[in-house]
């Protein structure tokens, strides 16, 4: 069996700690081991791991998510990366040609969305898909969770009661309801309907079948080539809802949506997180990312958020609804991590004149560097703060340590790669600041030496 | 009549936009023309100017204080230096002996302190109050404002109703009442006592006398000299409540102490100040100093207010009440407004080898400069980001335009001169960077250009 991992899209209702980079899933705000925070696919990830799961596990997600995951569960993890955003059929379907160049097409695969809070039970339910899948002789298996309240924000999956599979584990999916109103969801529990969490179990060779039949590409060389002209579909839509025969296998313990900060924030141990303090607060949150101090006074029911990318002050029960809102204010992200290390954004000023300054704080992990490129329209000035590293301008490389400065002019090639780790302060000063001017020669330091060679004094 | 602002000390009441150097009456967050922010020194001083006393006026300050004064109210402004912060007696004796040195002695003065929200009548009651002491013949004349409600946060004037001075301008004073409970507030208001609102009027011989019979030097040297011998005393306590005959001119119109957050809102006519949004928000002020949004949702009757010092989230009930909170967490100032312009702290970092990062955003005002100073312990790198000037470095003296770069090292002597306007992103790198390790040489740039004379290359 191999697990797929999908890796989902942005979310605006955790601003300003999610941005068009950083997602849910990748927030460093659950409560880790030894007091240390760590994110959702952290989390995730060390339950795969406990379940021996890791090892047959591939993340699929967008480029601009890949340096993240590899920054945040190492480089050896497996990342199946998606040309552009179109939704979790196209997704899917790139993961299964991925998975069938080296799998035989009896292959069982299991896809799971990454951004879910569960216990360690829930793996071991994936793990019974197999055998669901196997012993019903269905198309498709799915994992139903047993719903704790009429909710109205989830999908149903009714069953027929009347044929339980050997020893229970699975029913005949009889038919799918799309978020009902709270008196039908009560019906609907009564029955013994159970919420769809989005995981899918099938055979590799029945996705080959579904896409043959669909003439879409079959191939994943092909369908990476064809990726744009895929439907922007959901697999629900496009394969669940046709299949001849599903089954599902019920799960009764913990299943979370964190996707709001009142549900986020209810998981946590602290109530403080940051700098700074609170006094007469009552069921009151404050995440501060920020290092200046947050005081909160007086506050009932309130979730604080203080992150590079602004700061959100929301009644809980209207923090699932900040959409619009965040929609008016966000502009470009304040924060990434990446494959090299991170960088914060310390400001941004627009000057009279039209110009720009924005002012970076950047750190490098041991040994990594940033790729040689160069700007068009800035120039930039780096003062290295800490650590040592050697630097690339033009073709010549040089020795950096803390204390020195470097100035790149437009159109200069540059590149920085850290020794025993190295952060600097970037001025960067131009236009378009905030839009994509950047070429890129190439990533890896021993090819940026090639150029250094060629090039040198 | 002379008049004497007194210019308070600090008000961690209105943190995080005040602070050690930024006390309430600099915030420039109050409704000026044309849609301007201003400070309440700014609104006073305009509304000095249109009673034309403004000529006539001093304002007595602490040193701190002094760049930020002349900065929103220019360079002409008079100011009386106070060696120490001493409370109002010896302040006030200062600026009496200051007067002393050109006024004639039976000159009038007027003190009043300068952190008032009144109107415009204020000022007119305040020029009626020489001729209240002429008319009574009183050792002191004082201003009562008639109390709107029984408050029992300020102090009550109670005076005899059975002998009006002229046309009622003014009673004798019969006794002093230090806030009192609220019942008792009500009978003091019914018998017709007023708030004492900290403004007293009298003559310099008078004063004169005072310091002589308390064996206080009389003269403004001496004074200034003897400062940290003077006792820690209200002019209240030493003064007022040994005068033998006290006379005390009611005042009807808007009074008002804008000392915490809910009473400063309350006069704003906007409800959002500075990036971000509210969204089904009631009764609820913003105000954000920083350059990130703030996005506020389902709030009601709170204060937030977002400076490079901290974050503020407050019930406005609690508002007055935020200085254990606030004492608990401030710092250094990350906003100061100077004589040659005003920085903001973008970035403080530790890191991990005992060494500290700090960046800093600096505007240079047209032809301003900073001082000719060196640092023990730190270096700076500047990166011009806009404008151009003059910067002197050990005694050499160059051009510089936005773009470059200036480094300086620990016992450099450096200063930095703006032609048109000038803007740096400064970054400090050394140990002690939050403590005072500076050396000044001069400040005028004649000066500084005399050291690069006898020193340069």
């Amino acid at each position: 069996m191999k697990l797929v991992l999908l890796s989902g899209g942005s979310g605006k209702r955790l601003w300003p700690m999610s941005n068009d980079v950083r997602s849910k899933q990748f927030l460093r705000v659950l409560d880790g081991d030894g007091g240390q925070r760590i994110s959702m696919l952290q989390r995730v990830w060390g339950q795969l791991t406990r379940a021996g799961l890791a090892d047959h596990t591939f993340v699929c997600a967008s480029e601009a998510q890949c340096e993240t995951i590899h920054a945040q569960l190492g480089a050896g993890v497996s990342v199946i990366v998606e040309p552009a955003r179109r939704d979790t059929f196209p997704a899917i379907a790139l993961a299964g040609t991925y998975l069938m160049q080296d799998a035989p097409s009896d292959e069982i695969v299991v896809v799971a969305p990454v951004d879910q809070y569960v216990e360690d039970g829930y793996f071991v339910a994936l793990q019974g898909l197999p055998g669901a899948l196997e012993a019903s002789g269905a198309d498709i298996a799915l994992l139903g969770v047993r719903p704790s309240h009429p909710s109205n924000q989830f999908g149903y999956i009714r069953v027929r009661q009347d044929d339980p599979g050997l020893e229970s584990h699975w029913h005949t999916v009889r038919a799918f309801k799309e978020k009902p109103d709270a008196a039908t969801a009560k019906t609907l529990i009564h029955e013994g309907a159970l919420w769809n969490c989005g995981v899918f179990c099938f055979r590799l060779s029945y996705l080959r079948e579904v896409l043959v039949a669909g003439d879409y590409p079959d191939r994943y060389q092909a369908l990476v080539d064809g990726f744009s002209g895929m439907p922007k579909r959901s697999f629900d839509y496009e394969v669940v809802e046709r299949a001849t025969r599903i089954v599902v296998s019920p799960y009764a313990g913990m299943w979370k949506d964190l996707g709001t900060w009142s549900a986020l924030t209810a998981e946590l141990d602290e109530t403080f997180v940051g700098p700074g303090v609170a006094a007469h607060c009552e069921g009151t949150h404050v995440i501060n990312e920020l290092n200046i101090p947050v005081v909160a006074k007086g506050l009932r029911d309130l979730v604080i958020v203080a992150s590079p990318d602004g700061i959100l002050v929301s009644d809980k029960a209207h923090s699932a609804d900040i959409k619009d809102a965040v929609s008016a204010v966000s502009g470009r992200p304040m924060f990434e991590e990446s494959r090299w290390g991170s960088y914060r954004v310390l400001d941004y000023i627009k000057l009279d004149e039209g110009m720009e300054v924005l002012t970076k704080y950047v750190v490098l992990r041991p040994h990594a560097n940033i790729s040689y490129q160069k700007h068009a329209l800035r120039e930039e000035v780096w003062t290295i703060v800490s650590g040592s590293g050697l630097v690339a301008v033009d073709g010549r490389v040089m020795q950096v340590i803390a204390g020195q400065v470097v100035r790149i002019c437009p159109g200069q090639w540059h590149a920085i790669r850290a020794e025993g780790g190295l952060s600097l302060i970037e001025v960067q000063r131009g236009v378009q600041l905030i839009e994509e001017d950047i070429t890129r020669l190439c990533v890896e330091w021993d090819e940026i030496m090639e150029h250094v060679a060629v090039a040198g004094p």
